[in-house]
């Protein structure tokens, strides 16, 4: 892990971009010297690590005393993409457009990236968890389906908060009984692109005994700020 | 208003005990002497006013800075009941155990339980807010079927966290939709006597521009206690 840059910002948090091999990622820390708890955040695969939104959220999760990590893992973000993902990525904004069904495109393109990606992150994790600044518990936020993958394959994993899940590849659903950690679901009522009774089924799905559901009102992109507070709150009564 | 017992707890909020023409109630409020915004904490209509839970959840509400008051109200808790309200609260105890179908049964006794119910808590209200230590604005937790009358008839309610759901009657499931101030539904994921589906549906009918789900894996009475510190922030959202 080397890291490239760093910025300390107003309220103390350190930030600092990474590569790991073709890995290129972004950790954030308070300024304080104790090990952390360990946040990995990710968002939904066709965004990049940089994405206003994925940044201020990780930046106010530092400030309330977590580590927080993102990578652009393979196929995501800024990373190449395959002739195969580009065409799919076309198939499914033109079949949403026009309402034919997505679920086959969704899963070509998806199911590989998460399988992907998977590994990326747990090296990245492993890498994480060798500075002395990082302790754990680590908690995973963000991207339902590759968290459900983490979730289900790394018992490094001590809580997680997934958003939408609405739709989520098939061996993903298979794997979400297997998860058993602590679980806060954030849905959007009306999220467009993510059927609602997918996301309710889902949540039903999770083997988890402790599992929360927030759904507000509004669509995909229209999440209240408070619930990265919640979020802030959930992660403090599992990771600290 | 007469008050007929007062006793100070250990957190500074005093607790009083008060009757109001044939209305018994409980009132709570914090140490200071500012006028405090008051939250009405009504609970689902057989348990009495000096519930434990309920007693909890009003003390803690009320060491976070707000009045709270609850009632018996006609029919409710210590109040007594009429012949047929006894018939029915039998019936659906036995339709419930028999897994007869209820929704009659419980429209036959919860409707006019609403109906009654509501006027005396706007009374109780009147005289509340007359009191030199309460101020405003007014926020309603719990009992939903009393909860979504009274938000769609009293403009004094600002803000509403409602419990359960399921079984509401016809009534105030139209009157869902003329709520329109933010909300919290609160719900239990395997509620034995609220159908999780209808609970749903209701959250869908709302309407109220912002409201906000939460729902807890377990049955009626495994609600978290996170969930009350979740309800005192969505109160100081909205009425602080």
């Amino acid at each position: 892990m080397r890291f490239t840059s760093e910025q300390r910002l107003d309220d103390g948090v350190i930030e600092r971009e990474f590569t790991l091999g073709e890995i290129p990622g972004t950790l954030w820390t308070p300024g304080s010297a104790a090990p952390t708890p360990l946040i990995l955040m990710a968002h939904n695969n066709g965004l990049p690590k940089a994405e206003p939104r994925l940044v201020a959220r990780a930046r106010y999760t530092a400030a309330c005393g977590y580590a927080v990590a993102t990578i652009d893992a393979a196929g995501c973000g800024v990373r190449p993409r395959s002739a195969a993902d580009e065409q799919a990525r076309a198939d499914l904004r033109r079949a949403m457009q026009t309402g034919e069904p997505v679920d086959e495109i969704f899963e070509s393109l998806v199911g590989p990236l998460v399988d992907k990606a998977a590994p990326e992150w747990r090296t990245t994790l492993d890498a994480l968890l060798a500075l002395p600044e990082i302790g754990g518990p680590v908690g995973y936020s963000g991207w339902t389906a590759l968290g459900i993958r983490l979730a289900a394959v790394d018992p490094r994993i001590a809580a997680a908060g997934f958003f939408a899940g609405g739709y989520v590849p098939l061996a993903q659903r298979e794997e979400a009984r297997q998860v058993t950690i602590p679980l806060l679901l954030l849905l959007q009522w009306d999220d467009e692109g993510n059927p609602r009774q997918r996301a309710l089924d889902l949540f039903d799905a999770f083997g988890s005994k402790e599992k929360t559901l927030h759904a507000n009102l509004g669509g995909h992109l229209g999440t209240p700020w408070f619930e990265v507070e919640d979020g802030d709150r959930f992660f403090g009564r599992h990771l600290k």
